[in-house]
């Protein structure tokens, strides 16, 4: 498979996940400015959710330029990623219709989370399938900050769930 | 018309497809984790949708690059494809919602089944239109495996059928 | 602008007209196969639409294929024809609904001719900007049938909804 | 970052929102044309917003044109004016639904603010980017129109908000 056709279609993908999550903001019915105050943190999680969505699609565009060959395990982890990315419309509105509450927020920290997996082992896919001189591997050199990122994640939730059964 | 926009336009239809599944999850009103649960056989009849139509995708590129040319059955052949395909959300929401008891899941096997069906139809169209030596024959070889998953899914579903009549 | 990102605009409003048209069938609480003839109308109108849709995208694609350059009128006249489609999926669903009465029918009618009328204000645009020597005027010749089908569209509208008044 | 990919990225999310904004037309339940009445001021408001959508659009497309390279400024600007875009069917909605009263109305107006001042701003990191002998600042010229447009949308605003207290 070329590499062209995986990417519009990650990018359609992509560009559907980003406009789908604006649905979560339902329309109120009254017509006073006060019904948009409840609407706040659904609005709030939905401009997260969007930057959120925006650097994956602007790293996984840079990621994939130095890709020079589609294997069907980078197929795959392409399509594992988009799963987690496509469970971030739900995520984003559960979190922004409970104002941001323990639970909610967590599942949507492990969304991310797995998002975050879901990337890093299609950069392994890549850095394998192109061989040990890759010019990924080159520039993601050690990148304590890629592998640093899902840890502090993990740190995060759990840290999130110890302080939540205790107050 | 150009072999480009028909997979464009295929790839466009799968990625809304793939991505309006994941609407079936209705957000829950509560903020507890338990409120997820009811959600789970609505989540993994989208992990089981998802992968379904991942794999369509796939088969339906590799499929296309054996085509030359589209003709008019080609392109027809290929809608009538894309239509089975775009009930998927409907038939993963129903057996989701109602945790995969027997009419639902018949419904889905037989969404499955016109799928297969169609995606067997388009492969004839390109073979007739490739002509006798065409790679894509060549490459399917007698294919026991693609004429007989659409018997196996009519057996699974008669047999399914019968035992809950007499459960 | 190139015709390419003209064609490819349109396809992907097409591609999503054609798959949220599914979205109208409503996924029924109860789990026996009872439920689904309700929806039988529904899927039936679903159908039409499908069917419907993919000859305008077909139509659209040949047509184009005869466009050399993109003018203003051009891009405005395939929005306008883009916005009736865009009516489809409510025209369809009302129709659905409401089993094929009276109302619903002719709306579903109205949201035709005004496609039909939309697709031929485009061809002439592309024939005006082509100049009269132009491969589309010459494929079309006289074109007898594109010319009588909105006639006959509000021919039949008008004899429909007289019936209905003396019925 | 290829133009190619931020252009067809940029055109998916715009068919998508202007596409999805007809689903707040929502099925009524009766089948007369009476029921279709109270849709009047939701259709009108759908008719207003595609007609914006579209001409974002094109010139979106006629400024891309005079774009060379894509920065990170550029990219981070486009994905900006995407977002105020993407709230286009809220906006629409809520507007439609309350036939065009106040506070509805006010928010329109600042959706519609905040794209045009989003469209400036990716104008001027084009511009900014292509140094100052650019095809687009020659293009534009002093562009007393562009500069006035948004400063007009808040005269508008604030006048419509005053007019509203007193009355």
């Amino acid at each position: 498979m070329g590499k062209g056709r995986l990417e519009a279609f990650s990018d359609t993908v992509i560009a559907i996940i980003i406009t789908i999550m604006v649905l979560e903001l339902k329309v109120p019915h009254g017509d006073s400015l006060q019904e948009l105050l409840p609407l706040l943190p659904v609005f709030l999680s939905y401009v997260l959710s969007f930057v959120y969505v925006a650097i994956y699609w602007n790293n996984h565009h840079h990621m994939l330029q130095a890709c020079t060959t589609v294997t069907g395990t980078i197929l795959w982890a392409n399509l594992h990623l988009l799963f987690w990315l496509s469970l971030f419309p739900f995520a984003t509105g559960w979190m922004g219709e409970n104002h941001f509450t323990a639970a909610p927020t967590a599942l949507y920290g492990v969304v991310l989370l797995m998002a975050a997996i879901a990337y890093y082992l299609l950069q392994q896919a890549i850095i394998h399938a192109e061989g040990p001189d890759s010019i990924l591997k080159k520039a993601l050199g050690r990148d304590w900050k890629g592998k640093l990122s899902p840890v502090l994640y993990i740190v995060a939730l759990l840290s999130g769930y110890k302080l939540n059964r205790f107050s």
